[in-house]
């Protein structure tokens, strides 16, 4: 393809784009293929021959499209959402033309500035504080963009590590390997599965602590005070705990300020925060209170949030922020002649490479930059205030349906709901499975996702938070859910596995 | 910004691509800018209300491309090259606009099904055989789209060390945790750092094995028998090696077909090859004898390269293909209810986040199908052979030019060089050393990265393979070795560090 053609093509992605946006309400949310459907309509082999433009654009929209789940649809309430912004778009066209993996400052210096400025203008807007600020070098904290939730968890998982290990091995570095079978990583029984998974890459334990649901999930500090007793007099040692701020489940926040009090006293113990797709809420003054930011600011070793969730910046794009760096480029940098940066040998921090398990990758920074100029943080609080006052418009209405009950209080984009059992003859939980399996027939129209919430059972999430979702897509979730659970039970009599009719 | 400005700040961002691809040779290569120049330019924090989209895209003109290094330039020679394509951009717009994080298949069937079926193409491409197909379903190999070299080589020693575990302490589960400090990665002095920071993160041991000048740098299979057999007689459980397909120094191959007679009584060593940059030659029929293909297809565990380096796919891009996916699945699958995807809850290696370290990222299929049908392989066998033409033209030029000489047979695009001290009263190190402080100041016309080589010690390499690149770009990189080369001479009786004017 030649630059003209790439002119030509281009205008008309731009205009797809528009196009997609403007008749994504009418495409169905999830894909209605079957699995192996693509195999079938593509060649087992690439062409020999380069193909046109106008072909491959025409498959992309016959042959892709149909088999995509539409994440931006405005009745995607799956999950947590995947926001996407025409800004972010545009960002993506210069960052690939450009493509630079920016690994060091050499590489290009606009790479690393940028994400360092971007890190610091978001530590300001979640209320961090200096001690998380990159560009005050009167300390040794900052941030640095990762990939997602999984990477941060293990990026910060490995820091925490090499801290424990430079306290107990201090006198005996050869003592460091023996000691990986004593080290064990904290969660909770709701702590996302990235907390278990990164125990699992680093082949060490993983421990989840009890949650209730008296205490809405959180973890209390009396329940890490018991666990940090027992695991320590059987000599083991507790490096990091993976505490979260909004968990998937439930949007439970642990009690940040109780396990900052009962870590105080711990040599050991480095606090992380997972605050994925709760963690944009901190740019909302009445949040921070209800979030114990002051413990995080005074105590937490590190915080990371993801944009690309409900923070209107695409994939991947994962602020973490950590009170001190050193620890994990101690753990990460490793520089080899062909590697060394002008300017930056004598300062490791500065280096995105000694900051990531990666050495390079994209220029992430750019679609950060756009975002946040192009909707300034009142605009970026609107869309989050938005997503609130339709999660409580939705919750308002379902508790006035008879059917229905909230298992949970809801939170920020969040409810949890499921149908109520009473007069159907049927377990409650037995009965929900049911419902969802009549709204798995209809992921045409509304995409959600169940869960299994300790204590209660089996339930359904639905998220609100995709830029396009308006009011009125909320009305329509009730209506689709009433249909449904007159479906559903209609037929509640019947045994389970009985697919009803969409 | 509403759908309109988009469309119209979308033409122009086209434009500007457009418009930098024409005039890239224009620009300096480097970026001319002094450390912290960005953070001059730009506000400490967000702004509050959102500013004209003009404003920002002024911006990135004014303030973020000056300090941008183009690795797209025609001049552009450091490192390993960074290929973008006007394909892949394209890509980018669709898969932006969709931002679908396609862990499973229910979070987009497409996602995931064009991945499996480019992977396919793509092991066809390079000639890896049906074990490492992931669409065949009567075995368990296959591959995965991770993000870079760096997290293949860490994927892999997860699968390795899961597979060593099992074979180790299939009786006594318990024993797992006590056998990582046995637990040694093996890699060469020439492997990459993503082999020894592999190892760093998940904190077990790293050897790196000896190869020397008069082997072309490549490890030796009686090299790794006594490694081995000295380790298990110290107790140690070598459990992967990282094999290399062309080094980042200096292309070296290690003899895979030796190294895989070794392996093939060693119950726990998986073998890994990273062909990080030279992967994408085996595209080339004349590559592969050299290469060791039949070693690599009948012995090898896993093999990866980079498409995002000479393989005319932007970042992030790393096919990584697998002879038992099975491994890397057990070591890294967690499901929890929320994550179960429909169709597949039985088929734990049709979704991807089981096969890679995070759970959603971005479609990375789209541009490797929109670049491989557009070029065909007729077209990136072209591409390959038009780099490796101007490294030999380069060669050939060089080896006439009295002040030089090639260190090291060129391989593929890359060629090492340095300036002779012969007359000049001067080591050779110091001289090019010199030298490269030279080149260090036309860094806006030319960019180069030095290396040490072992055995022959400082010296310059240069890499083709950039897509801007022509053949007279190498006569003025000719051209303009000559003058620094004069310029360095001219001053080579001064004591090092005073640096001579541009």
């Amino acid at each position: 393809m030649d630059r003209e053609a790439f002119r030509q093509a281009g205008y008309r992605a731009v205009d797809e784009v528009c196009e997609y946006f403007a008749t994504l309400e009418s495409l169905p949310v999830a894909a209605q293929v079957e699995q192996g459907y693509l195999a079938k309509q593509i060649p087992a082999q690439a062409p020999e021959h380069g193909e046109a433009w106008d072909t491959i654009q025409r498959d992309f929209h016959t042959q892709i499209m149909p088999g995509m789940t539409h994440w931006q649809h405005p009745m995607f309430y799956g999950f947590f959402p995947s926001n996407v912004t025409y800004e972010g778009i545009l960002a993506d066209i210069y960052t690939a033309a450009t493509n630079n993996p920016g690994f060091n400052w050499t590489a290009s210096p606009a790479v690393t500035e940028l994400e360092f400025i971007v890190l610091d203008w978001l530590a300001g807007m979640v209320g961090l504080g200096a001690a998380f600020h990159s560009n005050d070098m009167s300390h040794e904290g900052g941030g640095v963009m990762l990939g997602g939730a999984s990477e941060a968890t293990f990026t910060m998982a490995i820091a925490a590590r090499e801290r424990a290990l430079d306290r107990l091995a201090h006198t005996a570095p050869a003592l460091r390997a023996s000691l990986l079978p004593t080290m064990v990583m904290y969660g909770t029984s709701q702590t996302h599965t990235v907390g278990a998974k990164a125990a699992k890459m680093l082949g060490l334990q993983f421990r989840a602590l009890d949650v209730c649901r008296a205490d809405d999930y959180a973890l209390r500090g009396a329940t890490l005070q018991a666990a940090l007793d027992e695991d320590r007099a059987k000599g083991l040692h507790p490096f990091i705990l993976i505490a979260t701020y909004g968990t998937t489940n439930s949007c439970a926040i642990d009690r940040l300020d109780e396990i900052a009090r009962v870590a105080a006293s711990d040599p050991t113990l480095w606090l992380h925060v997972d605050a994925a797709y709760g963690g944009v809420t901190l740019a909302l003054e009445e949040e921070r209170m209800p979030a114990h930011l002051d413990a995080i600011r005074t105590h937490f070793d590190s915080f990371s949030l993801n944009l690309h969730k409900w923070g209107l910046v695409h994939m991947e794009c994962a602020p973490t922020f950590l009170r001190n760096r050193r620890y994990l480029a101690n753990a990460l940098s490793l520089t080899p002649e062909y590697l060394k940066s002008r300017g930056t040998d004598a300062a490791a921090l500065n280096d995105l490479r000694n900051l990531q398990i990666v050495l390079g990758r994209r220029f992430r920074a750019l679609k950060v930059w756009f975002v946040l100029r192009s909707f300034g943080q009142a605009g970026f609080r609107t869309h989050l205030r938005n997503a609130i006052a339709q999660a409580a418009h939705f919750a308002h209405a379902l508790q006035r349906m008879p059917a229905f009950e909230i298992v949970h209080p809801p939170r920020w984009g969040l409810v949890m709901f499921r149908l109520l059992a009473a007069g159907t003859g049927t377990d409650v939980d037995a009965l929900n499975r049911r419902f969802n399996d009549v709204l798995l027939t209809r992921q045409d129209a509304m995409f959600l996702t169940p869960t299994v919430l300790p204590e209660v059972g089996f339930c359904l999430r639905i998220v609100f938070g995709a830029p396009a979702t308006e009011m009125r897509h909320v009305d329509k979730a009730l209506d689709l859910l009433a249909q449904c659970a007159a479906q559903t039970l209609h037929h509640a009599d019947e045994p389970h596995g009985a697919a009803p009719a969409s």
